[in-house]
């Protein structure tokens, strides 16, 4: 995802430190275990210590030197703060999307999740990448006209 | 394996077209389906026609500009004649050697494969990184050592 949308990534982002965010991310998603983006606080509490310890042990494996390099790069996309961080964290967003009105609805209909939820975290995408965060908004609009998406909670 | 090994690609070596060729040839294996390193000469050949055919389409779906660039980094990995594709072929083919030690044998064992047909293999591994070619050299000797690959042929 990086690399094709990479045009939508604000000028003079450095593309190889968004491809290191990614990757390290899954790498500690991989130990951590992913967890559904509309889970309710307390599990999000609860996964956000797990990727923590996860990331402890993963890259204590490494050389002190080169561990810290793969930790930076982690802390630097939880942290959401610098553009390549923001851009990571909008692909990362983006993805389930894509793969949700492909499938048809997938884990939005399987967890009864209705547009005004995915609009709410497109915002994060938009911070990353407007021209992204434009897309994204049509996907919810095409998801919900071809009735993937409830518009609203019944 | 390509950002905490950098330090045994040859200096200069730009490590963001290494992962970028690492990507893309994974984009294209897991499209043709992989094939066992020790696969006869028919069987390789095959593969190579598929691989070539899954290139063709899946590069295709993206926009021209971009596909050729994707297309652009695979054959440059399969041509292997820069320093950046020998170092990521260097590490594609490092990464088996190491589960199978890591894993008493694995395919090594499977299929009845000895000391001698790794080592062959070891030499394109030599030719991307002296470093890491002497780190597989000491894999198949500890690999023998424990008993996990036979030394040679019964």
């Amino acid at each position: 995802m990086c690399w094709p949308l990479a045009e939508h990534a604000r000028p003079g982002t450095d593309l190889s430190r968004v491809t290191g965010m990614v990757l390290v991310h899954d790498l500690v998603e991989i130990d951590a275990g992913d967890l559904f983006l509309y889970a309710d606080r307390e599990q999000q509490e609860r996964q956000e210590i797990a990727e923590r310890a996860a990331a402890d042990r993963i890259f204590a494996l490494l050389p002190a030197e080169q561990g810290s390099v793969l930790r930076h790069l982690w802390d630097e996309f939880t942290a959401r703060q610098s553009p390549e961080a923001k851009f990571a964290r909008a692909l990362d967003r983006l993805q389930p999307m894509l793969e949700n009105l492909a499938a048809g609805g997938g884990s939005w209909q399987r967890h009864g999740i209705t547009a005004d939820r995915v609009l709410a975290n497109v915002r994060l995408i938009e911070d990353g990448s407007p021209s992204l965060g434009a897309l994204a908004r049509n996907v919810v609009k095409r998801a919900v006209a071809a009735g993937f998406l409830a518009p609203a909670p019944a």
